[in-house]
């Protein structure tokens, strides 16, 4: 298992991108989640991924996470080759799931997240779906 | 520059490492940095690690952010190959640098963290020492 991305609450992406821009990250990827109320900016820099995450809605998630604790570290993002398999095992070994079956996130991919009170840490598992060509 | 680790701030280590070691993390290496107060342990899956923090002292930086924020992700550590050359640039851009200067972290790195008001971020770089064989 390996790190696709570690998501970041920020309120004003460009100004969060700066710092990450002066290191070396360059801008992968922009976009919408509406389900989840998030605009996403995916920076880059080689095999490391973060997830900029700007909340659309008051109630979406990303919005409560910084009206409680402030912009910042919001999760970590965990690469499976099959989720709906890692799902069930992580069911039947008790771990939280927020989603109990795969569903769309970002770039298209399959995502789930598990519950902070597992790990302390709000975990996401994506199953990489390749870009059509 | 790529993701070294991912700091997460804990209560336990054993308790918290578990739910890693079952989604394939093993324990790569155990320590503790005096001069940050921390027992360390850093678990490892392929490329990705996570460095478990466990505050050793009530005064040290993980204690206090404990007592803010409750455990939960800490830094993200970047690696940089001339760690000196790195601050030097940061610090001609105004970057708040807490480690003017290298200092030795984990596993016998230099190392120097970035204050999280420059980007949100708790950031950490990384010039990696190779251990002697």
């Amino acid at each position: 298992m390996r790190v696709h991305h570690i998501g970041i609450a920020v309120e004003d992406l460009e100004q969060a991108a700066a710092p990450y821009l002066h290191l070396g990250y360059h801008l992968e990827a922009q976009g919408r989640v509406e389900q989840q109320g998030v605009e996403v900016w995916m920076l880059r820099s080689e095999q490391s991924r973060l997830e900029l995450l700007k909340a659309t809605r008051p109630d979406s998630a990303v919005a409560r996470f910084i009206q409680r604790r402030g912009p910042g570290l919001h999760h970590i993002a965990l690469v499976t080759p099959d989720l709906q398999a890692e799902l069930r095992r992580l069911a039947e070994a008790g771990a939280p799931l927020i989603d109990p079956l795969p569903r769309p996130g970002f770039g298209g991919h399959r995502v789930a997240f598990i519950h902070p009170r597992w790990s302390g840490v709000l975990l996401e598992l994506v199953e990489e779906v390749e870009a059509p060509t």
